[in-house]
Formats: C-alpha cells, sequence, structure tokens
C-alpha cells in the first residue's frame, strides 16, 4: 500500500503545502516563500494536524531567517518576532511549540555566520520533517499490535498523512494493521463543524482503498451500542504529563461512549506532542474558533 | 410569552403546514388540498415531530375521505388506500399509527350517509388537534417542577412548537418553567444530519427571547464535562412499553453522557407516543433516510 499523500513537502527553498481546506474537492498547493505564508497557513487550516503544524512551522523559521539575513539585519533579534508570529498561529497543539524550541536552540548556538546558522536550521527543519516520517512508522508498528484479524475502528477527525509529515498517528496504525493483512474497516466521524474526517479522512483512507464509512458525529453512541465498533483510535493536540489528552472536540464523548460500552480506546501521538511541563489536561489551553 | 409559530393549522378545508425544511431562511406555508400533498408534506418532513405528524396524518384522512364521495366512490374501500398511504410516510413516530387507528375507528362505526362520517372524521381531527395543545401543555406543568431556579437545559433535536400542534414536548417543559419565572437557558444541540436543533430549536427559542446556544453535536459531552449542563430534556418518537425510547440519531449518546456525569435526562412525551404492543425498544422500527 502506497501512500502519496504530500500534504508538506520542502521544494527548492519553499515550504509547499496541500490546501486542505480545499479537499476533497480540489487539490491545490500553495508555495510558501515566507514565514508569514506559513503563519497565514496554519492560521486558517491549510496545514493543520498537530504534527504536520511543528514540521511547517520549523520551516517557517527556515523562511524568516532567509529574509532577516537578505535584508542585512540581525538574525537573532530579527528571529525573535517570526518565532512569535509562529507561535501565535495556534494555542492547542504542542508540536508547534516543541518544534520552535528546537529551531529556538539552533539559533542560540555559536555561529561564526549567519549564513552557518540558515543552513543548521534547513537541517534541522528537515530532520523533523525526516524524524516524523519515522515516527509514525513506529507508532503504526507499535499500534497495530493492539488490533486483531478482524475489527471496525472509530476515529475522529483526521489523523492521517495529511495531519503529519506521512502515515499519520492514528491512521498510520489502520494502515500498517491493514498491511499486515489484518481486515480492518474504519468508521470516521464527520468532526463538525470543519468535517476534517469527513473532507479529509475518507479522502485518504479511500486512496488507499482502506474500506470507510463516514457517520454523523452523534452517531458514535448507536453504532458502538449496536456492537459494531471494536475500538477507537485519535490522534492528540497535546498530552498532559499525568497522560490526559485534548483533542479535537468530540473525542471526550468518543471515549466516555468507548468506556460504556467497554470498547478500547487508543490514542496515538508522538512524543512531541506530550507536554512534560503541565502536570493535568484542564491547563492546556484549548483553541475556540468564532 | 406568547408563542405564534402555526407549524400545523386547518383553514377552509385545507391542512396549512409551515415548511420545515425553509426554516430559518424562509417562512412558507403549504395548502394541502388533498392527502397525497399531506403525505408528501409528512414523507419530505415539511411537518415533522412525532405528535405533528399524527395530527397532519389524522387530517390527511379527512382530505381523502372529501376526495373520494366527491368522485362517487365507496368510503370505507377508498379509505383504505389513504390509510396505507399516509401510514407508509414516515416508520419510527408512534403517533403517527395512533392518529391513524383513531380515525379508523370512526369510519369502522356504522353511518347512514358517507357525509356523516366524513363530519365526525374532521372532528376528531380536530380533537386530536385540540388534545395535542392540551397535552403539550399539561407535559409542560408536570416537567416544569422538574427543573429549579436557574439551569442550563441540553436538548436535541427539535420537540418544540414545530414539532406539535403548539407548545412542544421538551420544550413545553422549557416555556412553562420559563413563565414561572424561572431562569432557564437553553444548549441546542446542531442535530445533525437535518440540522433540526440548529435550524428549528434556535429559531423558536429566540422568537420567546429564551436563551439559547447552539452546540455542534460532538461538543455535548464537553459541556457536561465542564458542569455547564443541569438537565438534558428530549422528545421522543416512539416509547415501547418497558420504557425504551426512541428517538433523533444522538439522543442515546446525550443518554450515555448524562449517566457518566450525573445529570438527569428526561423524556417529554405523550401517551401518543408509547407503542404498548412493543415490550422492548429494539422492536422499535428505525428510519435511515439514504
Amino acid at each position: 500500500m502506497h501512500n502519496d499523500v504530500r500534504a508538506i513537502s520542502w521544494e527548492n527553498g519553499e515550504l509547499v503545502l496541500l490546501d486542505q481546506t480545499k479537499i476533497p474537492h480540489e487539490e491545490i498547493y500553495i508555495h510558501c516563500q515566507d514565514y508569514r505564508m506559513v503563519a497565514d497557513a496554519i492560521c486558517r487550516m491549510v496545514v493543520r494536524g498537530a504534527p504536520a503544524i511543528g514540521v511547517a512551522a520549523a520551516f517557517g523559521v527556515v523562511l524568516g531567517a532567509k529574509e532577516i539575513v537578505s535584508k542585512k539585519q540581525d538574525l537573532q533579534t530579527g528571529l525573535e518576532l517570526v518565532f512569535k508570529e509562529l507561535a501565535a498561529t495556534r494555542p492547542t497543539a504542542f508540536n508547534l511549540f516543541w518544534a520552535l524550541e528546537n529551531m529556538k536552540k539552533v539559533v542560540n548556538q555559536d555561529w561564526s555566520t549567519p549564513e552557518e546558522c540558515i543552513n543548521v536550521l534547513e537541517k534541522e527543519a528537515i530532520r523533523l520533517y525526516l524524524d516524523d516520517i519515522d515516527t509514525n512508522l513506529r507508532i503504526g508498528e507499535n499500534g497495530a499490535k493492539l488490533l486483531e484479524e478482524e475489527m471496525t475502528i472509530m476515529t475522529i477527525c483526521n489523523a492521517g498523512s495529511l495531519a503529519t509529515v506521512a502515515y499519520g498517528t492514528a491512521l498510520s496504525v489502520i494502515r500498517t494493521a491493514v498491511r499486515q493483512g489484518k481486515k480492518i474497516s474504519v468508521v470516521a466521524c464527520e468532526t463538525r463543524p470543519l468535517l476534517q474526517g469527513a473532507r479529509l479522512t475518507t479522502w485518504e483512507l479511500m486512496r488507499d482503498r482502506i474500506p470507510v464509512g463516514l457517520i454523523t458525529d452523534n452517531m458514535a453512541g448507536y453504532l458502538m451500542q449496536k456492537g459494531m465498533i471494536q475500538a477507537v483510535i485519535t490522534g492528540a493536540d497535546r498530552v498532559a504529563a499525568n497522560g490526559d489528552v485534548v483533542n479535537k472536540i468530540g473525542t471526550y464523548t468518543l471515549a466516555v461512549l468507548a468506556k460504556e460500552h467497554g470498547i478500547p480506546f487508543y490514542v496515538a501521538a508522538p512524543f512531541s506532542t506530550v507536554d512534560l511541563s503541565l502536570t493535568k489536561g484542564e491547563e492546556i489551553p484549548i483553541e475556540e474558533r468564532g
């Protein structure tokens, strides 16, 4: 099974993003040539999903650094604004802040020339990019062990290739299990208000020929009660030190329903989503869109 | 508080229905001059809500009877098709079958002339119409006792004036409590896929100046977990003899969530929604729309 979705790529010094606000109707790619375009793309959810946001922001820093140096400004001073603007794009997904911290560490080293710093910043962003692919493959390997020969898995929002660099978190588990020959089908929750389940998850899985059904969010309880769901797998925006998970609205409802029906509920996320500075979930800032 | 919504009325021998598929954008009334128009209106959800469907079908029988007599056909034979077509419009709401049974009892009496039968059929339909108003007022009186001085009530779909002849079932409880001076606010679930909560319940309550917030269905658990909901009240399409309730998809999810959070869950319905022939909920036919 080859997944050819490229939601995010770094091509000739540009960050190329598949515009997810247009999927499934149009497949349009946006070429970000400066960090403001990246910040705007994250704000507008052109690129979305905690891991993908982190990687996109890292490349945003690279674009910002190049612009500062081309204007002969001081790199460290100039990057302060870049970090600030990129960090202000989305409040909840921890991978954003984690990726920016990684980039800041590079900036704060001693550099003989700004060009040398930019070179390493680009390498660091590419490393985060490749690490995400590797991490998702390993999430898939680990998670697939939890799935049996025949299961119908419920998921919410999109935690697939579109939400990461490739493979996805929740969907990587499903993809790996299918690759192993297990007969897995998926029930995607519509995910109101922005319909990431309906628009993105079904689109991805249909491309992979993995059987997927689409339900309105309020059907989840009925399907569980009828014994039609064997596991729930979701991604995460942020995980607190105690294991509390924050994810797309509706995830908590699915967790309560799964508990009531004795259905296992799994969260598939990389370590970059874990915020050890927060002791519990209540401390995680929740994004509310007007 | 005066509720002036007239979702259903009997005017000069026509059944006048507010087209609920157009609310809140347009307020269009459909004048049904024959029973096929009534059947079509029930099918297309121009008129909806278990009690309103029942009353509409009763007037459909009156229109059918008039047409048969005007064509000099045998009333009892002709009405068989009318009853069959009206009964085939919606499978779940029990009030439909209950109302048709009431009308059949009239037909099956001995009549000296068909005109006399039609006259009593019309009186019976009007009785069902007026009874629904009375029943809803009493549902309101009884239910309001359960509500305290300040509460935020969650509801799904529309169980208001639009779903009945007047006042509603779940919303009658809320309206009565507000009239008694209680400070009640409502959280309406959007109610995918047809958005009866978003389109109809908010429309009704805003006309009554009762505070109402609209949420996507998948927000229900989050709000309950945050302590923002003090009770859930819904209507019902059918109630089995053991008390099992069938209602709009998503109602079961709310019931599970309410149980998890220790929030009282009330079903407001008239006795005409109770189907004593069914021992439990699994036997109730569920409508699925393609």
